[in-house]
């Protein structure tokens, strides 16, 4: 893909080294497979193919790091510092976002919020969070029970999806009693609870 | 039971004569269900058997205003207006605990914080307001899947009684894709989730 220097400078050759070098090689090919599902989100759905793949590129640019380095970005960009409550889960997305924009100097708003919001969702998402969000979560080389379900809700309607996939990851959680981030909830109200 | 008159200057018999006449006969028989189920708890776990019986008596006082009287108690009470976006469900417990003050003349803080918790709990949770909580759920009326497993843990352990009802009660709204109040998430990350 030839990028056309609206959101970095960086050529997708560029772009696609810097996130190799900030992570497994296992990991890498899960970005890879995450690109692959946004750009066919984004033709299907009418979003920039270029905005789907530096947000899908980037999205777990910050995976990786350790907890010391989220909690000094906490601290360092003022952050609420409930978020030190949390872990790589919320932080690796929400915090990656800024990682993102000052070591990749990427910095348009779009593709930062789809970073931030690409585990949790939100009440408020655009077309290329949704986009991420999804991509995330139907990438090829996911295969737990559901995924198909979610491919083929995908395909129909984007709204759908994030309802379907916010409804299944919150019972998930639930089920394994592991921590809920309010925000979850907050996309889960918007998404899927029925007025 | 003989009052001390210290929560309310009502006898047992005048505060159920109250009770009945705000409610259907049916909702009427749970409360008394309710009530019973508080007073074994109140007995197991060290609380005051009279408070155990005020609060239960009394946390469906509410239950069957008007949403338009509701809505006038968030209005003129001064209550966050988020609440005009939910339901009886939620305000019938918060909400009514005001009505319960205001018109039964009960004052006791811990009363009326178990009647305002009572169907969302929280994270902080007095143990009047756990063995309400829990009282609502285990009662003999109840009859759902699970609800011999909750009597069971409430019998050994009321913390534990806290987490089953409040993971059982979120996954069932959840597959019911029903509206999720956040202070029932607070409940939930607080008594549930392993951390």
């Amino acid at each position: 893909m030839i990028y056309s220097q609206q959101y970095t400078y960086d050529t997708h050759e560029e772009l696609l080294e810097k996130v190799q070098a900030a992570m497994s090689e296992k990991r890498f090919r899960h970005v890879l497979r995450v690109e692959k599902a946004a750009i066919d989100l984004a033709e299907r759905y009418g979003e920039s193919v270029e905005k789907a793949s530096i947000a899908a590129l980037t999205h777990d640019y910050a995976k990786e790091r350790s907890d010391a380095d989220f909690k000094k970005v906490i601290i360092e960009f003022g952050y609420d510092l409930d978020l030190l409550n949390w872990g790589n889960a919320i932080w690796h997305g929400l915090l990656g976002a800024k990682l993102v924009e000052k070591e990749l100097k990427i910095t348009d708003p779009d593709i930062l919020r789809a970073i931030e919001l690409h585990t949790t969702g939100a009440a408020e998402m655009s077309l290329l969070a949704k986009i991420l969000y999804v991509a995330d979560y139907i990438e090829a080389g996911r295969d737990f029970p559901g995924v198909e379900v979610a491919r083929e809700i995908a395909e129909e309607n984007l709204d759908d999806a994030v309802a379907f996939e916010t409804q299944h990851t919150l019972e998930h959680l639930i089920a394994k009693r592991s921590p809920v981030y309010p925000k979850t909830l907050a996309t889960y109200n918007r998404w899927v609870a029925k007025k």
